[in-house]
């Protein structure tokens, strides 16, 4: 087999850490150029579907296409199941149509739901039409299932016996099958109404006696999943229970396909980059290989929704006007306690949201993580307080002012804290998805209680 | 089998989302209130040692303690496995160690390693103690390797096959073996010198003909690990490659281990977990059961970080005193250009640490990214600038106050969505983990700039 040798051809490709090199992706434009197709089918021929995806999502879209144009047939299913969605309408535009029927037939059904459910009408079709008609219906009924539900996850290809089957007849039964799919790990034990009752694995199959009875060699851990289940939450049982493959059902406990773990890692991987993208207040779908506009309108509504926390921070600034102008040391100082704020409400928050992605804050430890983050928020402004106090004094020589600004950072630390778990929850039980919309709250919260307990206080004590 | 019984009395426990219900946590902790061993033990034997694991996080420290004394021996090593690592000491501080040795012995070298490469001294040779010689200098060797490698994450129980045999050899093999490993999905074929060569799947095997060679059914896309390989690159390597399990090998290329794909989505998902917390300035270690004390302490650090990037940004303040005091509109409208700044910067960071992450940004596409980040900052500049310009116009009456804090805000949403590129690469390139450290210096940057910029230009049009 060749893959010894294209293992190390690989290596040369991608560095150490499994980054495409520079100078190989320079190798393969350079080809593209001199419109060398030899060349070019040569440099890519080692390269992993995925790695050819990622390569398409790094160079510019004049590149692209130039590319895919000479690359041609070699442009197979694999590679545009692993591009990014925000590509894919692209470069199936570019693709010929024989190229794309070809590239589409090879894969399975899964994979070509993932591939068409966020493309165009006429772009589905056309891809439609070119699958037999078995799988044409695959296809259209797993689209029949929600957005994100384990309906369009799940593969149709998968293996079952009945319940009462032992070693010896799955054995033999898996030798006579014509069409067994490309990866299959477990054998889905089923009832007579195609209810699945038991999980075994293919490992334990071929260590048994054939007499054995499959029931009997089970997997201790089975879960069957709801066909509407949430894909997160999927994804979320794969790595809470470590399964491998588990079974798919729909309303009537009937067996109606698979989902397997690198399907279920792929999803737990996107969900955290949504995440974390939301988190800093980029859309979820935000891609690298965006165009400057999309990126624009992408991160546009954020900054929108902080340039109007800004301007209400401003408003409670306005309102202190004269003692600032009394005071300036005042205008110096008060981004420090707004900040500061901020700052710890950012760190309260993303833990609340996180732990709620992680389903580790729960009805059972709210109260208890509330008053932990209040705690915290007190010793930290306490800290703080101090610091700041010594700092101030020493700065502007005004004990005054070295105590309204430690009170202040007491008050906004600690209220940073709370707000920083109580929002997201909120959030959470009202439905909007807390990683998006909290930290909004938390820093409107933050920024209002920083400069109003800091200016007010300072009216009150130093005029 | 008495798993569907049990999955409907899961169903009770876990609420719809596999959640902890809050009511079955009080049942329990009621129980251990009575001392009533039956009814807990009744309680928590439908739950997956992982939702065990997730229970004794929730609960606090003194309930904790008590569940687990009136639990004993039902106290597995899988929970142990599945506990938080920041709690794991303590846990295994209060079992007895008859229950902690029963426990222990049921593990796979993998989970036992990954159980005590944490512990004390003390409490990891407590534990090696009651291993069986062989397993005991398994589990060493492996704490050989570094911290976090694909050693340390590997197990030592797979399955190989010499290079020239057939199905049919493998299956007599298989059946004839007492001590396969508890899941297996691949077979390993080696050369004489024990080098993989290929992975061959139990499906492959099962649906092919006795007299076919292993050979020529061996997996398309074949991935060997080095014993060194950090975990996280493993994790992406199972997740680029779709990989089910991979082969590791030492440094002469030799089968030493297997890593599977659960024990690399966990690492994946640790990881990202990471990357989020320190995103926010907040500890990667830090868990919702962390004692207020560590939860200030992993805080603390970046808190303090940010007192000094705020003083500096007040320092800059300070210059422009006797300006602010003539004209106060500049300290109501000056921390709306710093914080526009300081959203902006950590949209664009965000986006490069995780494209670092998933090895999206290479030298291929860097300098396209920065243009790409220098034309959004400018686009979203003027955008803001615009509004911002009329806001202060219509506030303030004054044009050339509106044409100051438009220019300052185009400047610095320019300079954010640089800085949050070039900070996190440059971060990556001299070995810092750009998540932990980019946050502070991309919004020293924007504050520094924000107030200068606006104070400056102000000092000069204004005055």
């Amino acid at each position: 087999m060749a893959e010894t040798g294209e293992a190390s051809t690989r290596d040369e490709i991608l560095d150490d850490g499994y980054e495409l090199d520079r100078k190989a992706v320079a190798q393969i434009l350079y080809a593209v150029d001199r419109e060398d197709r030899e060349t070019l089918v040569a440099l890519m021929e080692p390269l992993h579907a995925a790695d050819i995806a990622d390569l398409l999502e790094q160079i510019n879209a004049f590149d692209r296409r130039r590319l895919i144009l000479l690359y041609g047939q070699e442009m197979d299913g694999e590679i545009l199941s692993e591009l990014d969605e925000t590509l894919r309408e692209d470069v199936i535009g570019i693709m010929t149509p024989q190229v794309l029927a070809e590239a589409v037939r090879e894969l399975d059904s899964d994979d070509v739901v993932d591939l068409i459910e966020d493309l165009d009408e006429e772009q589905q079709g056309a891809i439609l039409d070119v699958l037999p008609e078995s799988e044409r219906l695959a296809v259209q009924q797993s689209l029949t299932y929600p957005e994100f539900s384990a309906g369009r996850l799940m593969q149709r290809e998968f293996v079952m016996a009945p319940e009462h089957w032992s070693v010896g007849e799955a054995i033999d039964f898996l030798r006579s099958s014509e069409n067994l799919p490309e990866q299959f790990y477990h054998v889905i034990l089923v009832d007579p109404k195609l209810r699945p009752v038991a999980n075994v694995t293919l490992g334990r199959i071929m260590s048994s006696r054939r007499d054995v009875t499959l029931k009997s060699i089970g997997e201790e851990s089975f879960h069957t999943i709801s066909v509407l289940r949430e894909e997160g939450e999927v994804a979320y049982a794969f790595n809470q229970y470590h399964l491998i493959s588990a079974p798919v059902v729909d309303e009537n406990e009937r067996l109606v396909g698979v989902i397997t773990i690198d399907d279920a890692m792929a999803v737990l991987d996107e969900e955290n980059e949504e995440d974390i993208l939301r988190l800093a207040g980029v859309d979820g779908e935000s891609r690298l290989s965006d165009a400057v506009i999309d990126t624009v309108k992408r991160r546009i509504p954020w900054l929108a929704v902080n340039l109007v926390t800004a301007v209400m921070a401003s408003l409670v600034i306005a309102q202190f006007e004269d003692a600032i102008a009394t005071v300036v040391a005042l205008a110096v100082l008060m981004p420090i306690v707004a900040s500061m704020g901020g700052n710890a409400g950012t760190q309260s928050l993303t833990v609340a949201v996180r732990a709620l992605a992680t389903k580790d804050l729960t009805g059972a430890n709210l109260w208890r993580v509330i008053r932990r983050e209040g705690a915290v928020g007190l010793i930290n402004g306490v800290t703080f307080a101090v610091v700041m106090g010594i700092v101030g004094l020493i700065w502007f020589g005004s004990p005054a002012l070295g105590g309204v600004i430690a009170t202040a950072m007491i008050i906004n630390l600690v209220v940073a804290g709370l707000a920083g778990i109580v929002i997201p929850v909120v959030l959470d039980k009202v439905g909007v998805d807390p990683a998006l919309a909290s930290g909004a709250f938390v820093t409107t919260v933050t920024d209002v209680v920083g400069f109003f307990a800091f200016l007010g206080l300072a009216v009150v004590v130093l005029l």
